[in-house]
C-alpha cells in the first residue's frame, strides 16, 4: 500500500504553513522551530485533508495546521506528564529546556491552534475541536488515574483509547468533512470510521511497547516499566493463575524489568494475542465505516488508512 | 472604598456557574473541585460584568465564567512552572497531586473555557479571548527566559507585566463590551482602562512581594529567592554602584537570603519608590481612559477598581 500523493503533497503545504509562524520573541521562536523541526506522521492531518477532499475552499491547509498544533501541543504535554527523554528521534521540551518551557509552549500552540480556528469562523468545526481537546485533557487524566491500577476494567481502558487517540482522529475527519459542507451523515460515517482507526492506532501503540525495540525505533516495555496497564497486560492478568499474577504484579512499575521474562509470560498467557484480536475488531469497525462512503476516493483513502494503522510496526 | 453590591451579587452566579460543571470521572470532579473550592479575588470577571452592566444578556455569567476558567487554568499552569507549593492559601495542584495533575486538569480547565466560548458563538469575544490566551503564554515564556537576566529592559519588563497580567485584564473588559454591543470607541477605552489597571496590579504583586508576608498572606522574597528580576530590584540595580551592584546580585536566586539585608539596600537604592511612580503612573493611565467613557456607572466602577488595584496590601 502506498500513501495518496496528492495528498501527501497537500501535506507539505501544511508543514510549510506551520513552520511559517515566526514570533519576534526568540525564545519563543527558537522552542517553535525545534518543536517543528522534526515531523511526525501527520496522520491526523492526512485523515482531516481527506475528508475535506471534495472541497476547494483554500482554508483546507489550515483546518489541516490546526490540527497539527493540537496534536502537537498535547505531544509536547504529554512529554512533561510522562517525564519522557525523547520525542519523534529527539530530545523533548522538557528535558531539553525544562518542564516549564514544556508546559508553556504546549500552552502557546494550543491557544495559536484556537486563533487559527477563529479565523476560519466555522461554529461547527470551533465546537468539535474545543470538545476534543477537553477529552483529550479527560483521556490523559484518566489514563494519569488508572496507573497502576489492576482492577482497571476493558471498558475504562477502552475509553482511554478514544479519549486519548481516537477522540482527535474522529474530529480530524469530521471537521475536514464540515469545511467541505459534507452532509450529516457522511460526517457521521467518515467520523466513526476515523475513531475506530484512532484506537485502533493506540492499541498498537500498546502492542510495539512490547515488541523490539530496534524496529520501532523506541525504547520497549515503557509502559510496563512505567506502571501503566494497558491491554497486552491487562488480557495476561484476566488469563493468570494466582501464582501468575502474583509474577505480572512484580512486573508492573519495575524499573529494572526483565524484559524476556516478562514478555515470555505476557505472550503464554494471551496477552499479545488476545490485543491483536482487540485491534482487528477496531480495524473491521472502521473498514465497516468505511464501507458506508459514497465518494470512492475517500472511502478508499480511509480503507487504506484502517491498513495502515493495523500492519503498522512503528 | 466599597465594592459594588450588585456585581458582588452577580460574581456569586458565576461562582456558581463555576461550580456546577460535574465530570462523571471521579478522578476530574475531585481536582476540579478541589481547585474551585477556594474563591479567588475574582477581579477579572468583575471587570467583564462591568464592562457587559449596560446589557441584560444573560449569557453575560457565562462570559464571566470563562474568563474566571481561563485565568485559573493559567493559575494551575503557572503553579507547575513556579514550582509552588500553594495557591490561595491551600496546597496547589501540583504539590498535592503532581505535576502531571496540574498540566492536564489545567488543559481541561482551558478547553472547557473555549467550549463555553463557542456556545456564546461570537467570533469577536473568540477571537480576543484566543489572542489574550497565546499572549499569556508569551509572556510567561518571555518572563521564564528573562530569569536571573540582569540586563533586561524596562521595556521588556513592562512587557512580561502587560502580557501576563494586564492582557486578560484588558481581555476581560474588552469581551463584556463586546457582550454588550457596545462601540468600537467604548471597547477601545475600557479595554484601555483595564490593562492599565492589570498592569498596576501585576506592578504592585511585584512590590508585595518585598513585604510583610504576615499581611499578603503570601511568602516574601520569593521573586528574589528564584532569581526573577522585577521592578524593585530592576531599579535598585540601575542606581547601584559597582560595590552595591556586586551585592545584589549576591541576593539573586539565593534560597537562603537575608531578607533584612536584601530589603535595606534595594530601599536605599530607591527600588521601592521608583516601583511605586510607575504604578502610579499606570494607576494614571487607567483613570484618564476610564475618565473617557460616558457610563457613570462604570466610569466610577473602573476607577474604583485602579484604586484598589493601587492600594491594595495584599
Amino acid at each position: 500500500m502506498a500513501l495518496n500523493i496528492n495528498i501527501t503533497k497537500e501535506l507539505k503545504t501544511v508543514e510549510k504553513l506551520i513552520k511559517s509562524d515566526i514570533n519576534k520573541e526568540k525564545t519563543i521562536s527558537v522552542l517553535y522551530n525545534y518543536i517543528f523541526k522534526s515531523n511526525g506522521k501527520k496522520i491526523r492531518s492526512r485523515l482531516n485533508l481527506i475528508a475535506s477532499s471534495s472541497s476547494k475552499n483554500t482554508d483546507r491547509y489550515k483546518l489541516a495546521s490546526i490540527i497539527e498544533l493540537l496534536h502537537t501541543a498535547t505531544l509536547v504535554h504529554d512529554d512533561v506528564v510522562d517525564n519522557a527523554s525523547t520525542r519523534r528521534g529527539t530530545m523533548s521540551v522538557n528535558s531539553l529546556w525544562s518542564n516549564s518551557h514544556g508546559v508553556l509552549i504546549g500552552d502557546y500552540i494550543y491557544s495559536k491552534a484556537f486563533m487559527l480556528m477563529v479565523e476560519i469562523g466555522k461554529k461547527d468545526i470551533l465546537s468539535e475541536l474545543a470538545d476534543a481537546t477537553n477529552d483529550i485533557s479527560q483521556g490523559e487524566l484518566i489514563q494519569l488515574d488508572a496507573m497502576s491500577n489492576i482492577k482497571i476494567s476493558l471498558s475504562k481502558l477502552k475509553k482511554i483509547s478514544y479519549f486519548k487517540t481516537g477522540r482527535l482522529f474522529e474530529a480530524s475527519a469530521k471537521t475536514g468533512a464540515m469545511l467541505a459542507g459534507a452532509n450529516k451523515n457522511f460526517i457521521k460515517n467518515i467520523g466513526e470510521s476515523a475513531k475506530n482507526i484512532g484506537i485502533l492506532f493506540q492499541i498498537k501503540d500498546d502492542l510495539l511497547d512490547y515488541s523490539d525495540s530496534l524496529k520501532t525505533g523506541k525504547q520497549s516495555f515503557q509502559d510496563l516499566k512505567e506502571g501503566k496497564v494497558t491491554y497486552p497486560f491487562f488480557f495476561a492478568l484476566k488469563n493468570s493463575s494466582q501464582k501468575e499474577k502474583k509474577q505480572l504484579l512484580s512486573f508492573l512499575g519495575n524499573q529494572s524489568l526483565n524484559n524476556k521474562k516478562a514478555l515470555a509470560l505476557i505472550t503464554e498467557l494471551n496477552g499479545l494475542t488476545k490485543t491483536k484480536q482487540l485491534a482487528m475488531k477496531f480495524y473491521k469497525n472502521s473498514v465497516n465505516a468505511a464501507n458506508t462512503i459514497n465518494n470512492q476516493f475517500i472511502r478508499q483513502e480511509m480503507i487504506e488508512l484502517a491498513g495502515i494503522a493495523l500492519n503498522r510496526e512503528k
